[in-house]
């Protein structure tokens, strides 16, 4: 691409031979009018290159399904360009070349046969908006010096950078080279504890023979194409603003900075805002998947510039895991730390429904049944509520040691990495209750209390009897709670997006969580379609019908469960939820006639539906 | 005060002729050893000072109770000042008598009769560390006139200052003055909706007869006793920093601003550091007691440096309500943030008591009760529940207009306005679990979405009936809650005292909520025993009794309304929370299997108690 005269046609065919792809002239693809107005010296207007706009991104997506070719062709606006890439799934590598005006004037003025008169080119110089993830390359080098550095660019490159390999970090380098990217590999130096992390990492995976790695930040960033994909993979928090201060001398303006961390949304905004002011792009992922995930299929929640996202969707849309048909469980969720916000209550979600699942089986385990035999009821449980939370518990259950089952042997003190902590400050300050997130929260956090746990249990005299109730109860128990658990982690994206003007699609966020992440589940399936009219899950028809055959089984199975001393907070907050969120007539009245009487805080009517404030002396 | 040679004697007799006040000369109470080694030109050490500030200190103390005096004294250290004040309740008006070395040399070399020796005069400045907290007077002037300033800081200016004239600003300033304090009165000035709300206000009660009204800020400033003590009763929020911002050109160094209102704590700590910075002291403070509270005396929750509170001390104390044995519901938290983070679990406390009172009402309205039938049975539980919010609940339910009940015409969405929510969010933050106070977070939350409560009642079935109780149960429920409630409360505070090394007296903070406040009650009163010895209530012998003879009725009183479909999401928390926390064995192990499976989080074993983490191959 490029403005008129700037040599376009030569290097391409030269690219071409070098790189044995086949090239195309975007000229030859004008219609006739076009070439017509352009000789007889009237500038084309946008809807006159429309068509052939069309007809070269018809070209690119025959040409990619054939591999790979050069086009060329001015596109020297943003909007040309996204016409052009328009459902291109591979990478597109853009290659501008740059002269000073007076300088393709010459070359203009010297040439024959070309049907662009000079005058038209000071209308290109002003048309033109350089884009930001092009390879840039100097005119006023000779044609084979500028192909060489293209061809430095494109081959000896690398399309994308994986920084720090942790556990997620090596999966999704290897999930990356599974989908043929040439990829540049980086982890940090530790004398003695981490050294050539990279390269023993490459060495140890044949699809990673392409891969270049590095344990020096300035080569690492110097051996990917510009503009830069950066993806980094370390611990969320202050290493990710230590890391970007880290890279920013070795980047140049244009390159694209991605956090794929669990970080938290806020700071995701702050970093985007930092950045954006040194010229350089960010985009904040959520990865969810876990380490199988990554490697197989994870599911990304990328947030961000929309113009930025285009430029790596090709990587995420490769790499993601696939739904039932076949699209990637990828979306563009919005922007700023959108992506980071979705991931946050997916996690929250997850929370709650880890929480329902340990729950359920130790009610199935005070109905008398041992691992095994849980293992197999929850096996049955398949056929109605499949979902990966509910195989790896009975995976879990089943996994023996020595004769015993190596659940007994693991410590209950349950740890967390904050994107619950955050799913619940957030659900406090939007002003939303997602409160099984908040209730599976401190249920960790009580569990913790190991100490005290043993002390008071010993205190404090026990009624125990186990309860009365059979599988099925507890089956639709857990089935109800997953529905209230879901609406409220749906509803606290739709109160985020509501507030900071994100736009998120639900059931695009659902169609991405079916598959990939470690949400995922048929009752996942069904939300896909019922987001797609409704925000608010409760009211769906099918969603009505499924509760009301679940919710007299949900409060037994917690009345039982109270009864025997069994702690159901998940259990026994969703029923409580379910019965504040029907109930036409709350008993907040009373509450607002105490902040009335002590703290004149004043109330509104029933009767008045002005919304005017009253105040009532009580005493 | 000041060092010798200033004109002490001098100046505190005139003064004391002007104010008809005795007059007292600090010199005249030294040891007789103190004045022969003086005279023999050797400085007094610290040791030989102590009897004799000892003395005046008894000095002051007496002379206290027979109204005031005027005492002559060096007092040339903070510590010496801390002895001569110690157990003096009202304010303590230090004078500081100042001028150059040349100066006061001159003057002393003039003297006849004096024990001083003018070669001890150095030591003496050095030794001299001035006072933030003094009116400062220059001795090159005349002494009438030094005795003139004196008397027009001391009678023309105030002693405190009020800022900002809303429900509470009112209330503490009528307090104040109903304690003989002079104040000064502001309210910021607007055009037609608020204009010379200090001077109507003043003029409106008599007990403000010696208070300056004033709706401009200099002028306010400007009238009252340096170093100031400036309350500010504003909104808590943005509102704090531009009232910061509107003073700091009038004040000057050593002046005291206090934060009254109901300020996040993160951002008390960023106003002490900032206003540090300019010489200016800042006082965090809770108050709570609503608005007849603040009139008559309210629970004072005081934070900052230790040295600035003993100056407003006096001010804070007087006001403030007194406990059983009439000593001040009010005492120093500690430093930074830590009484508005007090405060701040002072109302999630009361979030939670509103809560669990709301939730018991509608369940004795299932009962079949009306209003008045629900405030009798409430008036019996007083004898062993009294509590400030069960009163109040009592009058509301009462209270009628035109023949119905009022509560019936309140609009049943809960308001709330920050601290319940900040309370959930440093429960989250600290790791520690007070899910009661959530738990009532987000029952107002969820009262609030009236909409949907009305659509979905008419989605869903309805198989209520009439939960099988006894009044008894529920009363047990809701005392065993309450207990709960404590626990979590305190257990946040004590959590948070460790984070920040506060090193906050649990059990004063409890005796400062036993009058004064919203959530004073007879259980408070056990506490403030309680808590000297323990700081986990739930091990304490007596609670251990009370808690196992009120547990079974809590679970019943849960199971029937659950079945019921009455919504009671404290009283569930609370009974859920009390089994997590009393088993010995949790359901976590299943947590950290289920993590270690799909994040590679790995775990710790109860078979090895280094703690060393493990990772299984699950499949």
């Amino acid at each position: 691409m490029g403005v008129s005269g700037v040599g376009k046609s030569t290097i391409g065919a030269m690219l071409s031979e070098a790189l044995k792809i086949p090239f195309f002239d975007g000229d030859d693809y004008h219609p006739t009018a076009n070439v017509e107005k352009m000789t007889n010296g009237q500038p084309l207007n946008d809807d006159d290159r429309y068509d052939w706009l069309l007809a070269l991104n018809t070209l690119a997506q025959t040409q990619e399904k054939r591999n790979s070719c050069i086009i060329v062709c001015s596109a020297l606006k943003e909007n040309y360009r996204e016409i052009l890439s328009n459902g291109v799934a591979s990478p597109i590598q853009w290659i501008h070349l740059v002269g000073a005006f007076e300088l393709v004037l010459d070359r203009i003025d010297a040439r024959q046969n070309h049907f662009m008169p000079s005058n038209l080119l000071k209308s290109q110089f002003d048309t033109l908006e350089p884009p930001a993830n092009a390879i840039e390359i100097d005119i006023s080098l000779p044609p084979k010096e500028i192909v060489q550095q293209i061809m430095n660019e494109l081959t000896s490159k690398t399309e994308f950078g994986l920084f720090g390999l942790g556990v997620m970090g090596k999966s999704l380098s290897r999930n990356l080279a599974n989908n043929n990217f040439k990829i540049s590999l980086y982890n940090r130096h530790v004398p003695n504890t981490e050294e050539n992390v990279a390269l023993h990492f490459k060495n140890a995976h044949p699809e990673l023979s392409n891969a270049l790695p590095f344990d020096n930040i300035e080569t690492f960033v110097a051996s990917i194409q510009t503009p830069r994909k950066i993806m980094l993979m370390v611990n969320a928090g202050k290493t990710i603003d230590y890391v970007i201060e880290d890279l920013l001398p070795h980047l140049e303006v244009g390159d694209i900075l991605i956090d794929g961390g669990n970080s938290n949304y806020k700071k995701t905004k702050q970093r985007s805002e930092y950045l954006a002011s040194k010229g350089i792009h960010f985009i904040g992922v959520g990865v969810s998947g876990g380490e199988e995930g990554a490697l197989n299929g994870p599911s990304i929640m990328p947030s961000g510039l929309k113009k930025t996202y285009n430029t790596v969707a090709p990587f995420f849309e490769a790499i993601a895991a696939k739904d039932k048909n076949q699209l990637p469980c990828c979306t563009y969720i919005g922007p700023e730390g959108s992506g980071h916000f979705v991931k946050m209550v997916h996690n929250g979600i997850e929370y709650a429904e880890m929480q329902l699942l340990a729950e359920v089986v130790v009610i199935l385990k005070e109905l008398g049944n041992n691992p095994d035999e849980i293992a197999t009821l929850l096996e049955s449980w398949k056929v109605s509520a499949s979902s990966y939370l509910l195989e790896i518990t009975i995976d879990i259950l089943r996994k023996k040691e020595e004769g015993d089952w190596l659940l007994h042997k693991i410590m209950d003190k349950a740890g967390n990495k904050g994107t619950g902590n955050w799913a619940t400050i957030a659900t406090a300050e939007l002003g939303t209750p997602s409160s099984l997130i908040a209730t599976a929260l401190f249920a960790r956090y009580t569990s913790f209390y190991k100490e005290d746990r043993v002390r008071f249990q010993k205190l404090y005299e026990t009624e125990a009897s186990a309860p009365k109730l059979s599988v099925d109860e507890v089956f639709k128990a857990y089935q109800f709670a997953r529905i209230i658990n879901h609406f409220q982690g749906i509803k606290l994206i739709t109160e985020a997006s509501k507030s900071f003007d994100w736009y998120i699609n639900l059931s695009e966020v659902a169609r991405i969580w079916t598959n990939g992440c470690i949400i995922r589940s048929a009752l996942m399936e069904d939300l896909v379609e019922i987001l797609k009219d409704d925000d608010t899950m409760l009211a769906n028809q099918y969603i009505v019908q499924q509760i009301d055959a679940l919710k007299s089984e949900a409060r037994t199975t917690v009345a039982q469960c109270v009864l025997a001393e069994i702690p159901v907070p998940c259990l026994s907050e969703a029923i409580n939820f379910f019965h504040s969120l029907t109930t036409a007539k709350s008993s907040a009245n009373i509450i607002q006639a105490q902040r009335d009487y002590f703290g004149a805080h004043t109330y509104q009517r029933v009767d008045d539906t002005t919304g005017k404030m009253y105040h009532t002396n009580w005493k």
